[in-house]
């Protein structure tokens, strides 16, 4: 690409920010700047090197962008989109960085009144458990993998401008259908995330918890490290990518009852093929997982 | 310490092949002799430095033993006790490093036909999900605590003997009875290795796993670190401990019907407040978690 894009990132965090470093560092056909209500956090992002510029309005920070990357929560999306939605030049391409996506289509739906050709939904594999600019990177898309969710509705340029666009930042652009997309991230992040939440929440209203995680083990550290990530992000997903969620959730607690089953029945038989089967096929795949 | 001791590993592997590495090089104190069925492997712990030298003939392994350590998996110990039991010399101190304790016990009295004073349970808590000598090093107690169970009967001599065999390796050194010891282990060990077995295990029977691994992001690797462990070491330990597993099991099996009813209701506050509750006390403990 040889002609300049300016990129606005409505909500400058980890991940926009990150994206912004990111392209500002690739070359010079990438000008990014920022949209957000706090000045002193943008500020920050601008110090950081993550944006050139920014405004708390709407209008001026997205006046002749060509691309508006929504960095909002997901339970935030809705509100913000009908707060800019008048503000949004005509040619731009709309992309958002959600970790589900049904529910994002919903919301732009819900504000446009039907599903705009110039919508591309995205999502980057590359969640930490820390947020916020002051985490944000250079570097954090080297390698990773961007899931974008078109379908037959969605411009071909918009998405060979979002495809682009994370191309610039070091990412491999995928594509897939919102519904495989949304199953197999509850499968690999959301149920994960809720599982790890879930003990630690069971353990902190044990009595002498304090005592108990003095105990803890290097594997209890990297099986909860996900039940450290944000409270409301993780609200947000969970609620989002809902009806995918309780389908997982269903069969993993299926499962659960059947485990429990086996070591009532002490079959060690069954119970050593279920471990050498999960780490059997852990083992043979821990080359694909992101860093 | 003054007097020198020798130390007998009965299975020499990751654990007492460290253990042997620290005694080794912590002064002239400690002799250490391994005893095994695979002369190969014993051969390669030599090569180490975990042991000064072996034998595959328990009495000449165990002889003028001080202390002898019981380091084979869980599901093994009844029966190498009862192979080893008329070679072992009768002021030696015997303690082992199994990750359940009242089995432990149980196969002890069942092979001694009572509870000898001179045994003394223990659980150095520094698993890695690597096994063998070749994954043994130095340095693997350094500021580990190593939990010893003893009860009435255990005589004080043998119990200061294993501690300061321990605390010479490095370790800190800390008592409780058996069943606090299986409790708090099944919570923050045991049960997490059955989830991460369990996730891993209904993905691997999931149409199409290969490409949803793909996209399987750092949350997932960490998670399911423990689900990389060895099967048979873990089948034995969620045998041995199986009732406190099972009470651990049931209760986080109704705090996940109680988290998938949240999700039904899309109740989006009490959802927040276990996920804020869970991450304030990993956060708040997260000093403590063993490397």
């Amino acid at each position: 690409m040889s002609e300049r894009r300016r990129i606005c990132l409505v909500g400058v965090g980890l991940i926009t920010g990150s994206l912004g470093l990111d392209l500002r560092a690739a070359d010079d056909n990438w000008q990014v700047v920022g949209l957000g209500r706090d000045a002193a956090r943008l500020q920050k992002a601008v110090e950081k090197g993550a944006i050139e510029r920014y405004s708390t309005d709407p209008a001026e920070a997205l006046r002749e962008a060509d691309v508006v990357v929504l960095g909002v929560p997901l339970g935030a999306v809705r509100s913000v989109l009908a707060e800019i939605h008048s503000a949004l030049p005509e040619a731009a391409v709309i992309t958002d960085v959600g970790s589900a996506k049904g529910c994002v289509l919903e919301d732009v739906e819900a504000v446009f009144g039907h599903r705009p050709a110039c919508f591309v939904p995205g999502h980057p594999i590359a969640g930490i458990e820390h947020s916020g600019v002051e985490a944000a990177f250079a570097g954090l898309y080297a390698g990773r993998r961007v899931i974008l969710t078109p379908d037959a509705q969605t411009s071909p340029q918009a998405l060979a401008l979002v495809r682009a666009m994370w191309e610039a930042a070091g990412a491999e652009v995928v594509e897939m259908s919102v519904a495989h997309h949304d199953h197999m991230l509850a499968l690999t992040s959301h149920l994960p995330h809720l599982l790890a939440y879930g003990l630690v929440d069971m353990l902190a209203r044990a009595p002498g918890h304090e005592e108990i995680l003095r105990y803890a083990a290097g594997g209890f550290r990297d099986f909860t490290r996900i039940a450290s990530s944000d409270p409301v992000m993780w609200r947000d997903i969970c609620l989002g990518n809902r009806s995918a969620l309780l389908d997982c959730l269903a069969d993993y607690r299926r499962d659960l009852e059947q485990l429990t089953a086996l070591i009532e029945a002490a079959d060690g038989e069954a119970l050593e093929q279920v471990f050498a089967s999960a780490k059997r096929t852990r083992d043979a795949h821990l080359q694909w997982f992101e860093g």
